[in-house]
């Protein structure tokens, strides 16, 4: 057992503790109304280190909407598929936007600058769909979640999947203006169908740090010996997350944080200590930019008093 | 003495061997007239490791302009003046456009996205500038680019700064359109003098691995003693390098080599792997986005082969 | 009878007889199937004068789709059901954009620059379905058109309606991305629908030209004797068209012909001589901004032999 | 004497009245700190009628910064210099952009959209300084003032051109940024000089309307029998007085003023009723697009009233 376990813990404990106590929450996302439900005083940390000792404190055990957590893993799927033909698809590039901007997209011709953002998380499930209905694809992509997280319970939650359905027109004004460009191979209605679908995934935090290890451990999971993907590829979609896991927050999260993560607008964020642990937090309140508040101090707590920054001791 | 100092040595010499060889070198930029007549042919790299043990190959010794790397260190002596005030005046997220462009600027009113791109690095240097005349300005980022080279010998290319001064115009109209908004303090004409002055200073791959030192080892020169900044400050501005510090090219440069870094229209590279090393490189050719070609696939091959990735191993 | 009729029998036959010889004659539209397989070659003119002399040579009957000069009937139609209201959904600005430009929306929230450029006849065609079924706002449109016109035999060409509701991606883009700012009341697939079928209009110059008669003489068509529109109405409404009438051609028109004019991408142009008559012209080779070439080209001849260019003899 | 120069004389004389009492007078524009100081109360009116009647009211002898509207005087001489090439500098189609956006410049390579935005004015001073010493083609722009308003004691106010010289940063900017892209030709210092001078142009609105008469009668002042441009070329500018004149409130200003119009930041306007009159007003409030605010609703009021808009009576 790593000697840093004892530490791990108490540090993990102590900030659950601190973010309980703290009156600033930010606002919880009222775009997607089932998400709306979801009250501002939860909040969950787990953190997995490299001998699979899982850490825990607060709501950890609730499932929640991952939303664009998703998108790391949909990422990691499309590459397996199409390997860097992915990227005449979309770019790897900060957008300098927010996460629903369409003026890039305009500019550049249809080509989404990165996987995160809507538009390119969009792109990459149009090409994980192709050539399979949509069921089929959603179905694919659940079970790596599944078997990423050892947990078959993993599901779907209709209801805001259903919610997005009815009011994402934002979303599918990106996916039409990518079709308009011939971005997107399939029917928009099949494309945003599986996309919505795989952001309305729900798992706990400790699901969420589970799923997240092979990304920590050289693109396997150091419990299971299961290879994900090269060490190479882990590298490269822990560099995609740093400088694009927070839309146009992903410049303060690396520097005040220092770690490759992704959040959702459910309040999850996954985050990633190269050769040391895959952590998850979740707290629904939002920030300006759409990124979890109290998960982004969190983090930026647990980095610091644990030295795990990847920009130096 | 470190371990891997042997290997280390081979393969830095391998990869300056691979370069040499290569036909790909990029286009020279002719934009500063001073610096189209540097050949494409040059190709030096210096890497010092945690010891202090200097391995380099190529054209380590030649100075050459720093240019935007100079922007590292303008960085690192405006924060240690004012702190975190700084961030009143420029921005720490990618810009998601070119290292010039101004359309940023209109859409938020005169702030920078951040201190790497032109603008912001004027912001900077108008920050240093504050309350001294030019001379003394530039007097103070000279010394202390020659306090941490540990070589009083380095000087600006007054050549390459009047050419500037002859042909920024992009950067006057930068600069005036921050003045417009009120972002810069000081005369325009000041502080374009001061910036381009400072992009002028001429160093050489072993120079500036040594000035790097710093930030690859928490704040501090590991064999001097020198303490630059805090631990937690170099950390920063090593995030900022790593998300900013390649333009729009950033996001490729963290993908394929995933170290911080900075580069300068006059080819060189400035890369820092934490913990381990300060590297620069440099080969005058540049890609589309104006960061040096052969530098950013010698840093590849290095971090490659080295195992010195940030985002795993 | 009015005195110039014989000149302009003349002039009329004469610019029509140049038009046939000219080499260049643009590219006719080929994003919508349909319309890409009429022929270059075509080219009709009809004028229609105070007096009701109607001028016409080439394929002058020959019914054509009208596109987006159907805006123009959109917005006297919605301006009717609820007068200056309509300017809280659209503006009445040029929008220095392509007409399918997405980036305005962004940078205003969704209300379109003016109501001729695609999005903004959009939300125009929203206005008027409002409260109606599709069906019914569709008829209401169409038999404005015949009452206009003169002529019950107007009718839609489904098929081109159907190309475009297969292939309007872009439409639909800005159509969802409209209604997630909420300027459109109704579902994103009835205004489309409406919109797509009153661009699908078929019409020939002559009924065209009749159509447009009541904009040409103060609101009232001087031979029924109906009265369409208020005087003040009918200025601001050729207002309309002359700032925003040919997208970003708009100012190319003004200043080579000098009347207000509404062109559509079928290649027609209806153009109208305050005070002296109401004219259309076809020919369905387009120019770099998507307005009919050899219609301009036309347009500048006639309003130069007569005279009859808004800004001055 | 015309029939109608009792009926204009009274029109003219209420629509002063009324706006002297209307409570609503604009912002009285301070970032040119000289223009500052003039009051919110002036009121000025000039009507000059084809046979050269002259009927004011207000403060219409009180002369005024001319500030922009001397962009339709510098359009219309590098035109006669140059011709037809001067179009390669700058374009003709409104920019749907504020007065001084730098936006538009960068996407379209320095090119300037028109010649009345400030960018578009900068470059036609270019044009006219080209060959000449600054202070040789000032002194051309304001006898040509002189000559056409039959007055040689017309004078630059030489504490407004110091006041931009000293603030005007902004097109400082925007002048850099076009010579960046070798749009402007001689230096820059050279042609904003030039450019702040002629914009300090101080005339009353009488001297104004006199100046004006060519625009309004085929290129001809008929009293003096003087032709000044040919009648095609009064007529394309007036063209491009209507689609550009007022920034980004041209389509405001065609749709209730319907005449073309140049506006300038000193509360100055000129209209042009073509065949019938030239008109100035002033009034130093401006609205929210940096336009007169009494001066367009006068000039709305006097259109109306005398049936003058060139959209139909």
């Amino acid at each position: 057992m790593s000697s840093t376990t004892p530490d791990l813990a108490r540090i993990v404990s102590d900030i659950a503790d601190e973010m309980r106590e703290r009156p600033d929450r930010g606002e919880v996302a009222t775009y997607i109304p089932e998400l709306a439900r979801v009250g501002a005083d939860a909040f969950g940390i787990t953190v997995i280190d490299a001998d699979g000792t899982v850490v825990a404190a607060g709501d950890s055990e609730t499932p929640f909407s991952i939303q664009s957590i998703s998108k790391v893993f949909t990422l990691t799927l499309a590459l397996g598929m199409v390997g860097d033909r992915l990227w005449r698809r979309v770019g790897r590039e900060p957008s300098g936007s927010p996460f629903n901007s369409i003026v890039q997209l305009e500019r550049e011709r249809g080509i989404p600058r990165n996987p995160f953002i809507n538009a390119g998380a969009i792109a990459v499930t149009d090409v994980i769909l192709s050539g399979h209905q949509p069921r089929e694809a959603l179905g694919e992509i659940l079970r790596f979640m599944q078997f990423l997280a050892q947990d078959p319970t993993i599901t779907i939650d209709e209801a805001v999947a259903a919610s997005e359905l009815r009011t994402g027109f934002r979303n599918t004004a990106l996916a039409n203006y990518m079709k308009s460009f011939g971005v997107l191979d399939n029917p928009v209605d099949f494309t945003l169908g599986v996309y919505f679908h795989h952001c309305a995934i729900s798992m706990s935090c400790r699901q969420l740090a589970m799923a997240g290890r092979f990304l920590a451990h050289s693109g396997r999971n150091p419990s299971t010996g299961h290879s994900v993907v090269s060490p190479e590829r882990a590298r490269r979609i822990n560099a995609v997350m740093l400088t694009c896991g927070h839309y146009d927050g992903s410049g303060e999260f690396a520097y005040r944080v220092g770690l490759p993560g992704k959040s959702g607008v459910g309040g999850g964020i996954l985050a990633v200590a190269p050769g040391k642990a895959s952590i998850a937090v979740w707290s629904p309140g939002l920030d300006a930019s759409g990124n979890s508040h109290l998960g982004r101090i969190a983090l930026e707590a647990l980095a610091k008093r644990l030295g795990w920054s990847i920009f130096g001791a």
